[in-house]
């Protein structure tokens, strides 16, 4: 029993299959086979392996983005109140969120409070009390209608905070146009958790000194992470004074794209711009909702009485998106791209052998070297044993 | 030499090798080995090219999501101060983040100022000033300890903004419980950077005419970017009143799963609500902390006095997800799907033989056919030579 | 006709191919072969099975975050006014997002109002009024230049937010040490949309009771989801005192890997805290900006002038990352890494017969074992028709 196991142990170790095959010798089949064969093995080596690096594996970042606005902006006080607009007063959130809005234009509507009055003219118009169902709201409406037409708008009374807001004049140009020369200093983190890398925007070589001087430029500043605004709509393909009148967003592309297999010094961020929810190329007319603006209210208290400003931000949103994409040399995605070479290898062998057997004229000579038929006759074992013996040197 | 070259060039090219095979005619091996082979045929070409679309690679797309409330509620006067509640009052925060939360309940505590008070019945109870050390913090304080056990409500007293905030009796209806015509306009991009597509919500189709007038539906516009709060709440399977009263969070799935061999107007966003942490059908009562409230406080002066009105506000958080997907051709993972598709032929070839070898009565003969031994024993060259021509036709 | 394709049929299913062998019994290629084919069957189910798990196909989560900040902190009013911290006053944005700020040291102006008043000393030195040119602004300057240049200051002077903020001297220690003991509630749903599994971190067992007593420990709670500011701060390896007096960042990783092939209740968070922007442990000095703060303003009317209270705020800013990865037995990466295995099997019987025909002494021998030569001369029909018959048992 033993020594049947050793046998069988011996056996398999001392003994190996190799696939027996013919050596055609015909030149047509052979340039083409050996053509076809050329041609996987270009693609397995210079598509997949160079031009894809099918031999790394890929990783993408957690990321972390802070950013922070400077700038301040000044409007006289003719029509409205003098303004001093700090970032403080301008930016949304304030706390340096990597999404966040820089004010450009506003409408403010001050010394709201809470009483009735009618809606604007043009919007909801009412001929009769009948029109404007008390208790009751209107899509599209400011307030609770009190169930009264009022004759001299000719449109429902409301009840809201008033006096209404009256945004049908958007300021031309926007107010804060000197909101363009604001700079933006972006820092990001990123973490490849595959690869165990961290990465900062801050690169070797820029320290605070560099920071405190520097500005972004594509060209000569690539790595500077302080951004005019002004710069940033301009290499998004906008125009400042159209997107800061009616407000727009933007998106800063963070782009890590690193080949982990080189010092990881040389894995640094690219930075692009373009506009979101349609291009700056786009006609403005035919897209839908152009523009970004939101409101918000500061409330005060005027003689015991809960008043409010109500503000209508025009502004530019930027969004600052980071696009990571990290690849290391891995033996899995390596090895699995070999198999598969060798497998579709096999497929330019399956192709050549349709062609021999099929196309050439002598096929039925190919045929019968590749094949060998087991024909349904039985032949007796004693010759069986022999047959084996009798493929090597003849007797 | 230089014709040696040009002799293994030529060998190379002339020549040409193909697996010699045994053609075995055997009914029952042959159907299992079939089938086997077009079974591996049917889920290479069924399940990874049909079913799972082996042949196209994905991306995952960079977006942004811009969103916005319309709608204003109503309070009367009764118990607590009349409100009117429009968006600038309701929506935090108010710059049309993806995520955001639309105030549907709240407890108002007017007039906070700085101050000892003591802490509400019930709470951080106390027999005597030891237990209240002066100076300290409990956990869900809401002050600093000054040390002293207050008689009248037997808890301790602290140093907090006064009088404390009870919130004890959640108001029951939610007091803007017609938030449920509140509407939101979703604005959202998407960007495939491998691909080099970008598409918006706002398809072909949905143009400012359009979006003045519809109203989201599953069925009849499954297209239109404006959302009633009332039918986002009943999709995801809430009931208003519940939701309203004490909070909940709702997510908006965009989900943008296009296939880019077809034309890149096909691509288009499928919306679906769900509940976040845990949906509507579980009981309430198993879950742990239900329900979604935060607190702001808005802050003015009286009489030269810094005061604060604290505001606890219930309301349903609403995040916008964005889940996409999209494929397209490509010829790596196609060449990759047929590799180890062929691979995987291969492995049915390997079961056949075992058959073949193992489990036919026949199995002697065929092992002999299919192998061919070489023996401990070494042949002399001279007849080595000749054996491969003795294979060719028998002298 | 019919009887042709019929005849076709039956050949295709009872015929069956399989590649002829050469057994060669040659120990030292036997056992350099069979090395190399166990090395490879190793590399395959030991690396990509076992340890990679390419049996499996992954799916990242969409998730939703939802915190909640508790404490109070108090500072006394000997330099400047008495402040209560509260949850309302310190963290932003209020409404608990998944990334926010937590208050921990502040320098508070108070009372500015618009006006003119000169840049602080050492800011924009001038020496006359043409260093301040009127109307323009400076980059880090605080407001629009008058065009004079104040004696007194040697500053230009600007039409700002006056007096100006002088933040030369951050507060240290700082204001708020008491934050240290603030808690966080974390509340996190994951959705594998691919796999149709939903989580929370509230699993099996974290219920109402459990959390209301819980403090997260790595060794004894760490499914705890709540977190002491403290210790989040110690656990990234960061000094609590530092990072509150100048203000941080600090990644929350809720890492969610889960086996799905296993129970969905095995599927658990697991927490980790890291430095953002560079680690606790790295020399301060070195890096380019330290720190995190930002500023925000609260507006009151005083005898009907419009003035704010601008707040410098530094604070931890903590960002729940979640990150996941689930996996669950699949067809399409278990064949996939089948046939990438019988692919590279493939190679291993390439390198096989490398050795065989090129390294081994008796290569000749074996060379014409594996190889039938086609020749240029064409046999003739006749005998090559026997040929196939004479290597079956010999005549």
């Amino acid at each position: 029993m033993k020594s049947q196991i050793a046998d069988a142990f011996t056996d398999f170790f001392y003994e190996y299959e190799t696939p027996r095959q013919v050596l055609v010798r015909n030149g047509k089949v052979g340039v083409v086979c050996r053509l076809i064969q050329l041609l996987v093995l270009a693609y397995i080596i210079g598509w997949v392996f160079i031009y894809e690096r099918g031999y790394q594996s890929t990783d993408i970042a957690v990321s972390s983005v802070f950013t922070k606005m400077k700038g301040v902006g000044y409007t006289a006080g003719i029509n409205r109140s003098e303004g001093v607009w700090d970032v403080a007063e301008s930016v949304f959130p304030p706390q340096g969120d990597a999404s966040f809005v820089v004010m450009t234009n506003y409408i403010i509507t001050e010394g709201q409070k809470i009483g009735k009055c009618p809606e604007l003219q043009g919007k909801h118009s009412c001929s009769s009390n009948s029109d404007c169902k008390g208790g009751t709201f209107k899509r599209m409406g400011d307030g609770q209608m009190t169930g009264v037409c009022v004759n001299a708008t000719m449109t429902c009374e409301v009840l809201a905070w008033c006096p209404l807001e009256d945004d049908h004049d958007i300021p031309d140009p926007a107010l804060l146009m000197s909101a363009e020369n604001y700079t933006l200093f972006i820092k990001n983190s990123v973490t490849f958790p595959i690869f165990d890398v961290s990465r900062s925007n801050l690169v070797e070589g820029i320290d605070n000194n560099y920071i405190r001087k520097c500005l972004y430029e594509p060209n000569d500043a690539p790595l500077c992470p302080i951004f005019r605004l002004g710069d940033i709509v301009k290499l998004s393909g906008f125009n400042f004074e159209t997107i800061a009148r009616l407000g727009g967003a933007i998106g800063i592309v963070v782009d890590w794209t690193c080949n982990l297999d080189f010092d990881v010094k040389h894995c640094k961020p690219k930075y692009s711009f373009h506009g979101l929810y349609g291009n700056a190329d786009e006609t403005d007319k035919a897209k839908a909702s152009v523009g970004y603006n939101f409101r918000y209210a500061k409330h005060f208290l005027e003689d015991k009485i809960q008043k409010r400003t109500l503000h209508k931000v025009f502004g530019i949103r930027l969004d600052v998106i980071v696009h990571s994409l990290a690849r290391k040399f891995d033996i899995i995605p390596t090895l699995t791209a070999i198999g598969s070479g060798v497998g579709i290898f096999g497929v330019a062998t399956v192709v050549c052998d349709l062609v021999l057997l099929y196309l050439v004229p002598k096929r039925e000579f190919y045929h019968n070297m590749k094949f060998k038929q087991t024909d349904t006759f039985v032949p007796e074992p004693e010759s069986e044993a022999c047959s084996t013996e009798t493929e090597l040197p003849n007797q």
